[in-house]
């Protein structure tokens, strides 16, 4: 496994083997290497969108080797939104077939002269003309690339907001059916894709097969395990397997968590019309299926994607997700299920994060240009942003510009990002998260979804144990969904198995030590104060009902997060007492 | 003296007397007021725009006591524009006051229900209506305040700009004539006003006389010296006495150091066109006088501000000073005089800073939206921004935010606020002290005007020294352009003879850099990291013609600029050996 190099302006590609200075650098993959490269290689001071600013796309270290649901890419650099590091996480195919040809990153720097498609195969890579795709829809974009490359080709792509260097712009990676609807949402990274003038990397395996483990008798049988266990024992997979993220929503609703009225309220009084059961039953009315129960990526055993269809059962919009649902339905008081569904689908085109789209929408309802429930202005508002007039501009680049536009001082976010689904508020430790995490507001940071969750004390211990897990975790490029939670058992003999190592847990979990270390580092030396390891104020002062909760973790407390020993060790697993089991 | 708090929710005023917790402290005026109220009383994460963010305005401790060139007032509270604290200085008359009133500051905080006239005088405070003056242009508004309240108050007030909550708004303050041209110009602190619904600040300040020096026949002599001194071995003194502050523009321009074409050159093939000269000269044409040598508060021996006329001999715009020539005129190619006239008078009306201003605009030339030299385009912006367009809202929060927009990547900011006058890729130290101010970018946070400038060798120490010294004469409300280099001899007599204190050098010195120290403390919490003290990148790679020079000086030693043990121990004025002299 190795580097991809690309130099943009000079059209380059070199293999570069990845260093390793200890023997646990052999789990760096993923979300590690964009830590490892950014703090290692990059001024953190450059500008996000200038030519210095590395894109990089990552699979993990089990990527392409037949361990379940390992099809997570990670995609980074310098966040446009945020100023900091960045890592979004999506699936897709990606990952696989990165991983089946050995290639541990691409990491892309410089800027072409012409908009350019990277194609990258057992033979190497290869710069060609990305003219005819530019200004694209992202589904017709891929459409086009698949008859041109091939069907089985897996594509990573910026959308028409990359394009026009958005803040707010996604990386989409294609699925098994070639849908660009896997995002790498957060951050901007697609800016940061669009600025090297590089739309899209498509990626060919042919010709490859599944990577072989260092023993690989041993892999098998730990993936076998691993299997099971997912299967009997993971509290969420059956659950998401049914219901898709989706099923979240009357979670958060029933916890009063729910992001409703640009986060005025913790539950909607509408939700019933954009929940899961609203959700299958639509489409059992319309195609005779739920909908659900779709792999987002090659070897996924929780299949927890999704499909919706609309009135005469053509397809909507793919992996519509809990948090779309939330942010352009419940934030936004709507509850038109169909209407949030073509959005999801325009935002997907246009690759734009639906969470931080539906947060800068939510900010308009302050400044009279936006009135709760009023879908067709929503939709009008989006088409702005794919027109890129200036108030699509001013919406693409985030909540906290629009905000600043408008003179708004109430603002949802941390770190420059739109604080995303489960209200901080009424989830204290998702609530740490949210401050803490060095990715800016970011729910798929370090879940905290056990304990009282109104009570302020011991969420930071919570949040550390829960953000330093899932950090280890992007390194490998599994789901969250399955391993946040069962991941003793089943990670650590499927990855020495494959290394041929004996790593302990307490390697895996230094590793995500390490990573948000490296994290909090980098932001640190590129402009982050520790101060913005805070919730903003406003929230630990308007009560959000119907819980009429206030965020209350004492701030000293949280600005000890990055002290790792004052963790608990992480969850204890026979005490999981969730909401969501 | 005590300060004065208003409750804009409560309507109400009380007075509590300063803290003072070392000897020392009785020298806390001005900006160390600003920075100790900030960092004792109020939480660095607040919104700058919250109902508890206070908005203070605080005259010098030698404010109204006589002493020469002692009429600055620091207005400030929590940067919209930075996101950190935030002290802007202006002229004018409310100082001056103040001072007889014995109110070493005003803390306004809370929101009003309606726009509200702060009246103070010898009787306390009262709250009065702004409905009519609400919208008006400063200049409008200030001729019906004077016309309401008498001639001789000073005015401190907030404009359209800071109505509208733009991020660059300024705090105007009137002069002797009772024009509102004095402007505390940078940070957005007209917003910070305008937050609380505080539209003015009305001073009367008769039946006061001047404060009464602890000893006063020590102080008079004191001041008789200083003012000899000014005027003997001041040496900017006679020149901006003469020429005001335009003169620097030959100067800047010589040195290659005028911010010129957005940033692009550091020379201007028309600066003859838009010098002191031409000023001069078009005056003398149309009234018979220069136009210089006028005064912008009672007591100013140095009288460096001026008055420029249009062809038909009216009085277009007073303080028309070097930095809205660089920003409206050469960084914008604009050799128009008249023009750039125009537009700084537009610029006070409305209360914006026009070097933001200037500087945002420049940013579009970056995407087709501005070209160089088109003065009518210029103007026809600055009315969007009037008019609260959505470009206009875009452009009046300042340059990184229109930068961000466009997805601009060649940002002249630091922390958020636009590079003024003197290029730090020219001038290294000055560079410096852009990179380091907590205040962000600004010239008159520490300028370095000797040695040699395009060295990047012994740069810190100038910008550390030159720092110290102009933050600790923020406190005392003396102008910097007499005392920056001549203090020693002449300002602590002053200051130990009006206390009856026996304080030293190191004293004060102690004081500059208590308060610098405090300021980055503040920004830290409020989430500006330690990296935020650096120049742009772009800066180390792009030369600035006709120089060619980059900024090199090594980012290591920057890191140690809070490193007060580094310091030089101030600057051997014997050897001054600068180009304004």
């Amino acid at each position: 496994m190795s580097l991809m190099r690309i130099d943009m302006s000079r059209t380059s590609a070199t293999m570069e083997p990845l260093p390793a200075k200890k023997p646990q650098d052999r789990m760096v993959g993923g979300r590690a290497i964009i830590d490892w490269f950014m703090t290692e290689r990059v001024s953190p001071r450059i500008h996000p969108l200038s030519v210095g600013s590395p894109f990089i796309a990552a699979p993990g270290i089990l990527a392409g080797t037949g361990a379940p649901s390992a099809g997570r890419i990670s995609i980074g650099g310098k966040s446009p939104l945020t100023g900091g590091i960045k890592e979004a996480n999506a699936g897709g195919t990606a990952a696989y077939r990165l991983g089946r040809l050995g290639i541990s990153a691409i990491v892309v720097e410089g800027k072409a002269s012409e908009w350019t498609v990277l194609r990258v195969g057992s033979k190497g890579a290869a710069f060609e003309p990305a003219s005819d795709v530019v200004g694209l829809d992202n589904y017709e974009a891929c459409a086009k690339l698949r008859e041109r490359y091939g069907e089985k080709v897996g594509i990573i792509i910026t959308g028409p907001a990359g394009e026009r260097l958005y803040a707010n712009s996604t990386v989409a990676v294609t699925d098994l059916e070639g849908r660009p609807c896997r995002h790498a949402a957060r951050g901007g990274v697609g800016a940061i894709m669009g600025a090297k003038r590089l739309k899209a990397i498509v990626i060919d395996d042919t010709d490859t097969s599944l990577r072989k483990a260092s023993d690989q008798a041993a892999f098998l049988s730990a993936v076998k395990s691993a299997i099971e266990t997912m299967k009997t024992e993971g509290p969420y997979c059956d659950i998401v397997h049914t219901k898709s993220t989706v099923w979240s929503l009357d979670i958060d609703n029933g916890q009063g968590a729910l992001q409703t009225y640009n986060y005025h309220r913790g539950s909607f009084d509408k939700a019933g019309n954009i929940n899961a059961d609203r959700f299958m039953e639509l489409n059992r009315a319309r195609v005779g299926s739920s909908g659900m129960g779709h792999s987002c990526s090659p070897g996924c055993v929780v299949q927890c994607s999704n499909l919706f269809y609309g009135p005469t059962g053509e397809l909507v919009t793919a992996a519509f997700e809990y948090e779309t649902l939330t942010f352009l339905g419940s934030n936004l008081g709507i509850d038109d299920i169909d209407a949030i569904a073509r959005m999801d689908r325009k935002c997907d085109g246009l690759g734009i994060d639906t969470i931080e789209t539906g947060s800068a929408i939510g900010i308009l309802s302050d400044v009279g240009l936006f009135e709760f429930g009023d879908a067709e202005r929503a939709e009008a508002l989006i088409e702005e942003i794919a027109k890129g007039t200036l108030m699509g501009r001013v919406l693409g680049n985030g909540t906290q510009l629009t905000a600043k536009v408008f003179g708004i001082d109430r603002v949802p976010t941390v770190k420059g990002q739109a604080i995303s689904a489960h209200s901080g508020r009424a989830l204290k430790g998702w609530g740490v998260t949210f401050a803490t995490s060095p990715q800016g507001a970011d729910h798929t940071a370090g879940p905290v979804a056990w304990g009282d969750f109104l009570s302020p004390v011991g969420q930071v211990a919570l949040s550390r144990d829960s953000q330093i897990i899932n950090t280890a975790i992007d390194a490998t490029g599994l789901c969250h969904f399955t391993f946040a939670f069962i991941y003793p058992q089943i990670i650590m003999p499927m990855i020495n198995a494959f290394l041929g190592t004996d790593f302990t847990l307490d390697d895996f979990l230094g590793l995500g030590k390490e990573m948000l270390l490296r994290e909090r580092s980098f932001n640190l030396k590129a402009g982050i104060g520790p101060g913005a390891d805070a919730l903003p104020e406003w929230m630990r002062f308007e009560p959000l009902p119907p819980k009429n909760s206030v965020f209350d973790v004492p701030q000293e407390e949280i600005d000890e997060f990055f002290n790792f020993e004052l963790s608990t060790g992480g969850p204890d697993i026979s005490k999981l007492d969730s909401p969501y089991s």
